[in-house]
C-alpha cells in the first residue's frame, strides 16, 4: 500500500512514522514550509514537494494532517488523485469532501502529540468514519495494522468528542498550570505534585470520574473554600475559576 | 516503635498498613464510630477504642488522621500522653497543638487516597513540619522507612501546597467528569478518552504544564472555540467554565 502525506506536524510525524514500521509506502511528504517537508521526507526516508501541483498520484490513501485553518484551501489547490482521501482533524466534518473526492472518510487518533515524545499507537483510540463499507474496511484495516483501538465515531459524535477532549486534556493541563504558578509563590518546585496527578488520571481508568471525585466541594467544606477564596485574593481570575468549579462539582454531587 | 492512629478513614488506613508492614507496632485505633474503629484494628492486628479516655498512653508517635472538622474537639477531649503528636492534614496549621502537646509537628502524605486501592507509599511525598529538631528527625526516620520522598513544609506553605492540589487533583478530575458528561450526550464510552488522559498527565511529569499546553485556547482559535460554547448551549454552567479558561490559558499564553 502506498500513501502520501499532506502536512508534517507532529500528528503526520508520528503517523507516518508508525505506519512506515508497519511496512506501508510513504511515497511523498508535502509541506508548504521546505524545512518541515524535508526533516519529515527524511525521517521516513522518502522524497518531498512544497508544490502541489506536484503532489504523487499513485498513491492509495492521502493522508491530510494539516491546521484546520488550511485544510480547506489545501483541498481547493490541486486535483485530488482518484484514491482514498482521509483527514486526521477532531473537528473538521467528513463532508468538507463531498464533491472533491469520492472516495473518502476521516482517521483521528485521540492522543495529544508532540513532535519530540514518541508515542506507542497500539495505545491509541483511532476514530474513523467512511463514505461507503469498502473505505470504512480500509481504514479499519489500516487501524487494526498499527494496534489501535478502533471505533466508528460519525462527524456529529466527533464534534462533541472534540469538545469532551478539550475538557479532559487542554483544561485538565491547565488546572495543573494553575497549580504550578501556585506553588512557584511558595518556592515548592511542582515535582511534588506529580503522583498526585498521575494517580487522579490513574484512578479515572477504573472508576468513573463522578465516583472519584474528593476534594473540599464534594465534602461541601465551606470553612475550607472560604479559605481558598481568600488565598487566592491576588489572583482574580483563578477565584473566579476556583469558585466557578466548586458550585459545580457541588452542584452535581448535592444529595437532593 | 509503638503507634496509635486517632482516625479510621483512608489516610489512617493505608499509612497504618503501610507502617505495620515496615515493622512499626501499630498499639491501637481509635474512631468515634465502633465498626470503622474495629474494621481497621482487624486488618493491623491490634484493639481499638471508641472512648477517648481509653487511649493507650505508652506509645511514641500519635496519629491524628480525622476530618478537619473533628481534629480540635477531639484534641480538647483527653490528656495527651507525653509523646509526639501529628496530624496528617494538609489545611490544618502545626500550631494547633499548641500548649496541648510539647512535641508535636505534620506528616501530610500528598496524595488522593480510596480505601479499596491500595497505594505505594514510595511513590507518596511526604510534607514533614515539627516544632523542634529531634522530632522532625523522628518524622523524617518515619518517612524514610516508608521509603517516601520527604519534602521539610511549613504550615504556611501546606496551606498553598493543599490549595494547589485542589486544582491538580480535584478540579482536573472535574474536568475529566465533564468530559463524561459530553460523551454520554453522544453514546461513546468514556474509556476512549482513557488514554489520552493518561498522556496529559505523563507529559508534565518531564515538561511543564505550561509547555505542554495544547488545545484551540492557546492557538487563539476563535472559530473551533465559537463552536464548542454553541455546542454547550443547553449547559451554561459548562459554558461559563469553556470561556474562563480559555479565556486564562489566551491571557497566560499571549505574546505581548
Amino acid at each position: 500500500m502506498e500513501v502520501v502525506f499532506i502536512g508534517s506536524g507532529s500528528v503526520a510525524t508520528h503517523l507516518a512514522l508508525a505506519l512506515k514500521e508497519k511496512g506501508v509506502t510513504i511515497s511523498q511528504v508535502y509541506s508548504r514550509t521546505k524545512s518541515n517537508a524535508a526533516a519529515l521526507a527524511d525521517k521516513l526516508g522518502t522524497s518531498y514537494t512544497t508544490d502541489l501541483s506536484e503532489i504523487y498520484d499513485k498513491a492509495d490513501i492521502y493522508f491530510y494532517a494539516l491546521k484546520d485553518g488550511s485544510f480547506r484551501n489545501t483541498l481547493k489547490s490541486f486535483d485530488l488523485p482518484d484514491a482514498i482521501h482521509v483527514h486526521t482533524s477532531g473537528s473538521i466534518s467528513m463532508s468538507e469532501f463531498d464533491g472533491i473526492a469520492t472516495k473518502y472518510g476521516v482517521f483521528y487518533p485521540l492522543q495529544t502529540f508532540s513532535k519530540e515524545k514518541e508515542v506507542d499507537f497500539s495505545k491509541i483510540p483511532i476514530c474513523i468514519e467512511a463514505i461507503n463499507a469498502d473505505t470504512q474496511q480500509k481504514l479499519l484495516d489500516l487501524a487494526n495494522l498499527l494496534n489501535s483501538k478502533t471505533y466508528l465515531i460519525s462527524s456529529e459524535q466527533r464534534k462533541k468528542l472534540h469538545l469532551a477532549a478539550v475538557f479532559a486534556c487542554n483544561f485538565s493541563n491547565y488546572m495543573y498550570d494553575v497549580s504550578s504558578q501556585i506553588l512557584e509563590e511558595i518556592g515548592v518546585g511542582f515535582d511534588i505534585l506529580h503522583p498526585l496527578i498521575m494517580e487522579t488520571a490513574l484512578k479515572v481508568q477504573s472508576v468513573t470520574p463522578y465516583k472519584a471525585q474528593t476534594g473540599p466541594a464534594v465534602r461541601f467544606d465551606d470553612k475550607i473554600i472560604t479559605k481558598h477564596i481568600n488565598m487566592l485574593k491576588n489572583r482574580r481570575d483563578l477565584k473566579k475559576i476556583y469558585k466557578l468549579l466548586s458550585k459545580d462539582i457541588h452542584k452535581r454531587h448535592k444529595k437532593i
